[in-house]
């Protein structure tokens, strides 16, 4: 019998396993809770109505339809028995290994806070992005029917914990929306009113940037409109707003950008994780004491990166899961040596709104509308399928050009009856 | 004070009814509840997954952001004070009219038995069409995982009610995933053997058809794949599946589209309505004894179409709205006549999976495959701005070029935490 994989999470790092096994006697099992892998960094154009959903999330099973080998299952994961080498599913199946990948990323998290989540939702799924865009649009919406001055204003405030990225992108994003393509089309409220508060507890956003492009794209979010509150902690979040320093701050949509927490991965297989819930992994990306089980992405935790942590981004999880095919791929040839995994980092990215970005690639930084080309190009590439880069193509030409922003729907607001399944 | 319009409901007849005011000297309010236009004609291919939501849905107060006498309001329509002439919204305000356009179309019905709605939902909003075609891939994703035979037919058995357009759309793209787009992406079930069951109480499918277009739809399903079952009434739907005739028949995918009720405009405004809810409006579309209020849409019933009832289709509410508006320009005018409504019918069209279709517009009659690009011309044509056509016919020729659906995504699922808003 051919040598059992089993890969848990069609991300970035479970398609890269996927991929580098291609060809190799082994068979695949791979195993994820949604049907679809999802371009996360793409995730903030859904929330803020630029894209829809479809534009950058794949089928797995559609993906992977070519790969005889390769048998898609839509489960939840609930446990590993470790002992008998199994995968235990929500439906009390189960799926053997010889050798188990866990790539199940992280969600986000709150630092101990997890009763503002209600309040001040993440964004890590299609589900997150929708949720979230329905919250903005409907704040509009609803400041157009309100009278009362204070609410009015607390309709149109906009708070964004976090200045990494994320936040970054959506601050702009949003900025945008309300001072440049939502304005003539209400009628009682002036959007470019709107004010989009965005706060970091550090010294600055974008602190994995270097302190250049930071200052940049600290001014150039300024300039579309949001202000910037570094240095401030946020100390409450509720239906009213939030609380940073010692200031309440009244703000309907809260949006949390803050701070991620690795999924159970290292619970079910009962392995030693970091306070953010990270698996701590070997040199060779296998768990302590398991050399048949490898630990990759946003749900691991390795200094592989000239002694420091790998980032949390795209880019690491596919080198860790080719590393981890190529690993599979010696052993199966009788080579059992270590193989050490050593993070090569090609750079950041961030758009700062519609018409620039910041990008480091170490060798060439830009800022600038140039670096927005650049970054769209970049991830045009990255995308999968030439239809979705053509889609995706057309709606970013089509707000660049027209100011409309084609995907304003507010979706998922009724409970549909109780469904039999 | 310009003449104030309150138009409820932004769809065909609704928009129509905008529209034709271009220019007046009035000012319109128009409120929906919910904040798109939605092409219900090509909903049915959201629901197979061949659409994305943006793709047939359009934000209302952006379709009429250039006509500043429009202000949108997204609310709940609680009530018509037809005395004080005032629509009563769900927040407690209120849209004071002098003339009002009922325009809130009409839900699935289940002919007293609401109790089914669970198991066999209908297909009239975007949320309907995301549940739909989350419940269809889910079926085909749980029986990939499922050992017992007889609960792996159930699973991949679809049974649609009703044999109109929505339903042998239906019938049609769904044998059509099932039996070509989907066979390579699974390993343990062959989609291929999935029956998809079309119900039809009435002796042939497609009644408002010529019999020998009935006929031929008749045998281009079944070459699809597609059993049909004349003369039979659905009797009971429950988690288990369907009993039709006498039979029973396991199946865990239901759809509904056998069936409308009115909107409750009628009962808002106190009117006289028939059986299915909708309101009997007199020759010029104005609700009896209120000439200041016009229903119109599937939410009225009137014989204008040579003494026979006008169809509930898009064309049908449009010459509506654009009959009423005609009527508000002429009273403004002064001229207090009553203006009759007669329907002009363009015809009748229906697809049969990807490659055919059956179109009736009297002078010419077609079928087959030319049908089908006369169809998916038409309705790009119907279609609203450049955007959402090159969007659709972008998809449309990918599928028919490569068989890929590219909005095969299984989203909504989970709930999220209760928001706050």
């Amino acid at each position: 019998m051919a040598h059992r994989v089993v890969i848990v999470g069609a991300g970035f790092g479970g398609l890269a396993a996927v991929q580098g096994l291609a060809g190799t006697d082994v068979t695949i099992t791979l195993i994820d809770q949604r049907n679809h892998h999802l371009f996360q960094p793409l995730l903030y154009q859904v929330g803020t109505a630029a894209l829809a959903t479809s534009e950058i999330a794949w089928p797995v099973r559609h993906l992977v339809r070519k790969r005889k080998d390769v048998t898609t299952l839509l489960g939840v994961v609930t446990g590993i028995d470790t002992q008998n080498r199994a995968v235990l599913l929500d439906d009390g199946g189960t799926s053997a290994y010889d050798t188990l990948v866990l790539a199940t990323g992280a969600r986000h998290a709150y630092f101990g806070h997890d009763e503002w989540e209600p309040y001040a939702p993440g964004l890590k799924t299609l589900e997150d992005a929708t949720s979230i865009r329905r919250r903005i649009l409907l704040s509009f919406e609803r400041a157009e029917r309100e009278t009362d001055p204070a609410r009015r204003a607390a309709l149109l405030t906009f708070v964004i914990v976090g200045g990494g990225p994320t936040g970054v992108e959506l601050a702009g994003a949003i900025a945008e929306l309300a001072h440049q393509n939502l304005p003539q089309e209400y009628r009682r409220i002036d959007t470019r009113m709107a004010r989009i508060v965005l706060i970091e507890a550090g010294p600055r956003i974008l602190p994995s940037f270097t302190e250049d492009l930071s200052a940049y794209a600290h001014t150039a979010l300024e300039r579309l409109g949001v202000e910037i509150q570094l240095g401030q902690a946020v100390r409450e979040c509720n239906d009213q707003g939030v609380v940073y320093g010692d200031r309440p701050l009244a703000a309907k949509v809260i949006l949390w950008a803050a701070g991620v927490r690795a999924s159970d991965a290292a619970v079910w297989a009962g392995l030693p994780a970091d306070g953010a819930g990270r698996t701590r992994v070997a040199p060779d990306l296998t768990a302590p004491g398991h050399p048949e089980i490898f630990v990759i992405g946003d749900t691991a935790t390795i200094n592989a990166w000239r002694g420091k942590p790998v980032p949390g981004i795209a880019p690491a999880a596919k080198q860790q899961g080719m590393h981890v095919a190529r690993t599979i791929k010696m052993r199966l040839r009788g080579n059992a040596a270590q193989r050490i995994f050593r993070y090569r980092h090609s750079g950041n990215l961030a758009t700062i709104g519609g018409r620039a970005a910041v990008i480091d690639f170490g060798w060439i930084k830009m800022r600038g509308w140039l670096a927005w080309w650049a970054w769209g190009l970049v991830h045009i590439y990255f995308l999968i399928g030439v239809r979705n880069r053509l889609a995706v193509a057309l709606s970013w030409l089509w707000i660049y050009s027209t100011g409309s922003r084609n995907a304003c729907l507010i979706t998922q607001g009724e409970q549909r009856p109780t469904p039999p399944q």
